[in-house]
């Protein structure tokens, strides 16, 4: 690590050490023993500020709670990971989980109903107005993560033995939500181009109709799906869905938070987002947000009375289990919202830059790329079996020596040792840091001879 | 907020703006320009931490993201919030999230067979596996918050119209989980001293053997209930439930955590923790821990397969919709463990703190406790209609007189306004902590001449 990347991490250690004491001491302010440990700390953080600015000194903190590596990926490298890249928080959002960390830091003004999207102060009752507002749905809910978005909607809508249509590319969250609720997977297949098609969708829906006897209960399709980043025709499968009055769930797990996504000119009955895959948010995060015609079923209120006590809990929310994210990972999200509001509006720019990216690893001989192109996403599956694989095969680090070129140049999000088919996520970075990239996989190449064309 | 407060938390802000500067930089430095935004943050930095040492300055940064008030409430207060006490960070937990807090943080190392509790680096197969040991159980999984351990386990035991034995005192949680996999709670009835007893939970079960002609399909009970937390008969009810041969899950919400739990000493087929409200971590979050009995049914693996591409999951497991806490929730817990080791075993003093501040509220006359007494929890419900509230009776400010009262005195955390019964929570209070609250209330007493007992 860096020194000053270093430093910079031990001076927030050290701050934290001093909210300790803060946290240890009487509301009357520090005894003269917590007053010493105090000034002790206040010498720690100069010593560690002067060396921060220097650059100079040696690392003094290596570990947190004893075992813990200190994590610098971000601030030390390019990071291409496929599912990292727009997940990283922003800066208010890493002010906000310091400040909201504490286990249920949103309760502090918790009044009737009892229920976290009615929470005020902090600004959580409003931040889900925004939120639906913004998908252009009726309702929106935080829940821990996509897909527990989709277990709510599974939950509600299949029994079983019904049939849900999802992609042949669906990911396995989506399968797992159906298994959960007891129902069967029914594949859409793809067209040539790896895309599913509204009319590929309206096919299946009738093998299923004749095959079951029973329309599926649900369409549950990824816009931009996990293995290629294709793009998939969401507004014609969510007509096909609705000339069948199925339910329509559009999973943006990759579009939202980075693209905008209007949920109503989608036709989508639910739009699920990820907060840590694509919101800028803490993990487990996500958001489930449907239309007025479905929050009575999704968004139910729990109806189960104690059979002796006769006690019921009110508005609590049955697919929700009542509150989701009560603490560090929602304060992440409302800290990120304004500036994710704002990003999606650039979505292009990422878009560019991705096909920049992917034009210059095509011009390094043998380099393919396996998702559509040109690319309308920033996650991309690549084939590099004719390029750099051909190095792996005779190099006495096989594929890792790729790993080792790409770190040596900081660059780190590769799946290690992988030099045939693998994914790569250019979201977030800058002009700059997308040309360096390209450049690093050029001279890569060069290196070791492998044919570019200028 | 006390300007040294302010001021530790300027600093931590202002180390986040220079890691952004890191952050969009290149791997080979800084430029020219974010070498000169570096040099104006540390100047910053440095006013801050003189402001910081001096006591000094004005407040500069009062919101995150334009909207959010920064959190001091641990800080600048001692916080009886019967839900944050022991949910509170522990110093490493917040070095944690502010090294892990990006989204899928977790990731970096994800190999075969890709899930959450195999990864070897960051330590989490060997967090998962001390977690399971320390519980004296044989497996163990982190889970969103505790409401998700229980719908797990009734997920996979709980079917249509079958009857779950929960106590008259079970939290909402445990009955929405019920509701969600369409079972009927079925109460046991408290005994005079507003405890579940053994016996009663056996007479329960006979009754609803009679009633439905079929034993219930799972018990599920809280160590300490949420309204008093009293302690339960749990090794007898644990004890009961197997000779009906009943799966048992004991609710370690407000135990896991805070004092030791042996799960087979207890006869649990399932123990439930809270990470937010009994484990100093991030929400959601929380523990599901099992038998190896148990273990292939609530924790079973995909079986669901594509009908088209053949696809499965392989060890991806259902009730958990494969990983479960990929990012800063759960490095907070695994920061937070080993203090959280270290202190169940210091509980003992935890209880004595509590009983010296109940005895000490006793002493103003009038006052009551509801919960069973001599405590043997830090979380009391208790009635101050014969003391506090007849001041509130007459005074302008109603009950909220004694919230400013508090709140003047540097406590926080009483349900704001109420002033007859009330619940707060003691647990993590140091001594003098304790000793300034007991007569923080006695002083409150004397001032609005309320007899009190010497």
């Amino acid at each position: 690590m860096s020194i000053r990347v270093q430093k910079t991490f031990e001076a927030l250690f050290e701050l934290e050490e001093i909210r300790g004491i803060f946290r240890d001491s009487l509301p009357t302010g520090l005894s003269a023993e917590e007053e010493a440990a105090f000034r002790q700390r206040i010498g720690n953080l100069k010593a560690i500020v002067a060396d921060l600015e220097a650059g100079t000194g040696t690392p003094k903190v290596t570990k947190i709670a004893g075992t813990l590596d200190v994590r610098s990926r971000e601030e030390q490298y390019i990071n291409i990971h496929p599912i990292q890249a727009a997940g990283r928080l922003t800066t208010e959002a890493r002010k906000a989980i310091i400040s909201y960390g504490d286990g249920y830091s949103t309760c502090d003004a918790c009044r009737k109903p009892f229920r976290l999207d009615k929470i005020s102060k902090p600004g959580i009752a409003e931040f889900h107005a925004d939120l639906a507002k913004w998908l252009n749905m009726d309702h929106a809910r935080v829940v821990p993560g996509a897909r527990r978005g989709f277990q709510a909607v599974t939950g509600t809508l299949v029994n079983k033995g019904d049939s849900v249509i999802v992609s042949a590319l669906a990911h396995y969250t989506e399968f797992l939500s159906v298994e959960n609720a007891g129902g069967v997977i029914k594949e859409v297949p793809l067209n040539a181009k790896n895309i599913v098609t509204g009319e590929a969708t309206a096919q299946k829906i009738e093998e299923v109709k004749t095959e079951t006897g029973k329309l599926p209960v649900l369409v549950m399709i990824d816009h931009f799906d996990y293995q290629f980043a294709n793009e998939h025709e969401i507004r014609e499968i969510g007509k096909v869905a609705h000339q069948y009055d199925i339910p329509f769930l559009y999973n943006g797990a990759y579009t939202v938070g980075v693209q905008p996504v209007d949920g109503k000119k989608i036709g989508a009955d639910f739009v699920v987002g990820s907060g840590h895959k694509s919101m800028a948010s803490v993990a487990p995060s996500g958001v489930l947000a449907t239309t007025k015609e479905w929050a009575p079923k999704a968004l139910r209120t729990t109806a189960i009375v104690g059979d002796l006590t006769k006690r019921k809990f009110g508005i609590k929310e049955v697919e929700l289990l009542g509150c989701t994210l009560m603490g560090g990972t929602l304060l992440s999200m409302i800290a990120s919202f304004p500036a994710v509001k704002e990003r999606v509006l650039h979505w292009d720019e990422q878009v560019k830059r991705s096909n920049y990216f992917i034009d210059r690893l095509l011009k390094i001989s043998g380099s393919r790329v396996l998702s559509e192109y040109p690319r309308r996403h920033t996650l991309t599956k690549v084939d590099t079996t004719g390029s750099f694989d051909t190095v792996a095969k005779t190099h006495k680090r096989r594929g890792f020596y790729f790993s080792d070129e790409l770190s040596s140049r900081g660059i780190v999000g590769e799946f290690a040792g992988a030099t045939r088919t693998w994914k790569l996520n250019t979201y977030g970075l800058s002009e700059k840091q997308v040309h360096y990239l390209a450049d690093a996989f050029t001279e890569i190449a060069e290196k070791f001879e492998l044919p570019v064309t200028k």
